[in-house]
């Protein structure tokens, strides 16, 4: 019997020839990812130093300050720069901050290949699925364990095997997609599975909307969201100068898969996520008019390049609606400096979006954008829990980049088809 | 006898031929600027409808948000929204949000004109007296009677001269001028005085340099700043579509100073305001080497379109020093749009600098870059007293955008000249 690519990848790290869902595994990881707000503030530099050992390889620690950068009051600041003095503390060379949300740097530094065991400190550490490694998010506790021992024991997913076919129809995005999948899936629908996503739809898609995919793998409960490795996963990697050659890496044929679903991609229309759950999913078209105060596009999850040239392609020479604003935070430095050079942050501003520098704090109303009682937010984020981008008293509609300019230019909920 | 520009601005606005320092006025309002963080949500809304009046006119009455913008929780998005709703209700067109600190955007929006009476719920608002108009920062209370009447009483101030004489040498800028001049006069030493500068230095000053000196003429106790208005005022109005002429308001050679002060500038060296007053000023040579945490270039007082061009000079082609950060927010919408579109923005990136959307937030440690206990910024803003910027347990230095430049590169305090 074959396996999938979750059981092929836990069982080589495990040193086995062969793992099947159920098996509680111990296996190396590769990379162990922190945050500032569970990295190494959150039990772990107390407890190393109580337990007076130092960490396993500090070459495989990557350290990120994203959530409280820019810092918006001393407490945050105090958190980064005891981030920062502990990453020193232990010659952990990969640390950055002020450069945007982790899991993005992760994936542009190249700290994450494919067939890898990656953990982190934040849930949307399984984003990294898109290149093919097992990633997932874990607390702080077990982020001790590991940071001293190099392993975790992790128990083999079944997988959901999710396939999309033909090609998405102009208007939608991976993020319609996505939605779509966790509409069906449901909230909890995939508690500790693995979900694979297959399908000529994804086989044809550029890495930033397999990112936006795999991130959103936990908004079902997931352990983990994956895609097959293939040229375009290689292509991504050599233009971050890694130049290995890995395995297509994917499941057998044989595989056992505990469901399988199948979507036609050829019907995907703009969809977005309703207040105040992210499986509250419906099409565009049935909210079409909402009337919106801020509009937003970043994170992890979608403000990447792509991301942004396709707003930008919606806002070009048009301006957003009066009274209502639109943030726009690059998921990362690069990729402001990329939309720099090639004019897309200056189309945004045109329009009259405020480009913000790469922060997590808009997502998850931290800071830099937070809404206030009473008031709407349409975001290419992804969450839209109660309260989760400010007031418990506002709500949060997740959204395509492109149905999130549609949206700001018309100040209110709108089909981002009329605008391509 | 002759009038100073003051004793002619109030005597003006109060309907009289003449008027002398000591002079009790009513006088006319031309406009009433408010922020969010003084503005409608102070007394002011609730006292307007309990006197069950509305506002003497809409049209002169100015409403920015920009301390609390982008919000950093629910609280500040709620005053955000409570000052946009209260304009909405009283009809106040003049409303701007997320566009940055309200004094820059008085003056590129062409809401100050020379020899108007200004009054501001913020205490920069002596910046206007660069176009010859005089501004004043006053309380919520005294704006609540100034949006009811149009008319406020003033005490008509005795005037200090300060001339300065001579070309600036490289290095220097505006800021170096007016720290040095604080450093003289002491941050008492002009108590409800009005401070004239003139001289063939400032006369010789573009708009942009100028708003650096009069901003901080409240830093010495002051009402108002004020610079003589010539050609560079009007053709700085005239960029922003105000083609009015207006007179080349200045004092008369018989008007009465209180106080003559004369600098030359051709002796003046790169300087700095050190930990914790604003006149605590040294020669940059004598605090060199000084570690750094943070850089910061932005805020009503050193963010604008020149001080980034000369800070991007500085930083052509080097990169900022490893653990520290270079936060850069420009003073305003137009200024971030002008810096992209030439080039600059991508320059201060590209030397790792982190661009900040338009805000106050920095500047006194609302959010956006708030700094850590034992930390130290060198900043080209306003104030450097205790805690301004984050932890009491903080230190500012204030300094000129390309000395804040010069740091980012060394990461501690250096002289700007080895860079220029």
């Amino acid at each position: 019997m074959g396996m999938t690519m979750s059981e092929k990848i836990l069982a080589q790290a495990a040193g086995k020839a062969s793992a099947k869902a159920g098996d509680i595994l111990w296996v190396k990881v590769d990379k162990a990812m922190m945050d500032d707000v569970l990295g190494p503030r959150v039990e772990i530099a107390e407890k190393l130093k109580e337990l007076n050992v130092g960490v396993w390889d500090k070459d495989k620690i990557v350290v990120i300050s994203d959530h409280y950068t820019p810092p918006a009051n001393a407490t945050q600041a105090a958190i980064v720069k005891f981030t920062r003095d502990w990453c020193s503390a232990y010659g952990v060379d990969n640390y950055y901050e002020f450069v945007g949300p982790c899991h993005q740097i992760m994936v542009e530094k190249g700290h994450v290949l494919p067939g890898q065991i990656i953990v982190g400190t934040d849930s949307h550490t399984c984003m990294y699925g898109a290149l093919g490694s097992f990633s997932t998010g874990i607390g702080s506790t077990e982020m001790l364990g590991v940071l001293v021992t190099g392993e975790i024991w992790l128990k083999v997913p079944e997988t959901v095997k999710v396939e999309w076919s033909g090609n998405l129809p102009k208007g939608t995005m991976a993020k319609d997609l996505v939605l779509k999948t966790i509409g069906k899936v449901g909230h909890v629908g995939a508690t500790y599975k693995a979900i694979e996503y297959v399908g000529n739809t994804i086989e044809n898609m550029i890495m930033d909307e397999r990112m936006a995919i795999t991130n959103m793998a936990v908004e079902m409960g997931a352990k983990a969201g994956l895609i097959p490795v293939d040229n375009i996963t290689l292509e991504y990697l050599k233009e971050r100068n890694i130049n290995q050659n890995f395995d297509f890496l994917k499941s057998d044929k044989e595989a056992h898969f505990c469901d399988e679903l199948r979507f036609n991609a050829e019907e995907l229309e703009p969809v977005a996520a309703c207040p105040h759950e992210v499986d509250n999913v419906t099409e565009i078209k049935n909210i079409e008019g909402t009337k919106i105060d801020q509009a937003y596009i970043g994170s992890c999850t979608g403000g990447r390049y792509n991301d942004l040239l396709m707003a930008a392609k919606v806002l070009e020479g048009k301006k957003i609606a009066k009274g209502i604003r639109l943030l726009v935070s690059p998921s990362s430095k690069d990729i402001w400096d990329r939309c720099a050079k090639d004019g897309i942050l200056q189309k945004l501003s045109d329009a009259g979006a405020v480009i913000l520098s790469p922060t997590c704090g808009v997502c998850l109303g931290l800071h830099s954008g937070t809404i206030a009682p009473g008031e709407v937010c349409i975001s290419s984020t992804n969450r839209n829990f109660i309260g989760r981008m400010g007031s418990a008293d506002s709500q949060i509609y997740l959204a395509s980049p492109i149905s999130v300019a549609a949206a700001a230019i018309e100040g209110k909920i709108a089909d981002p088809r009329k605008y391509l």
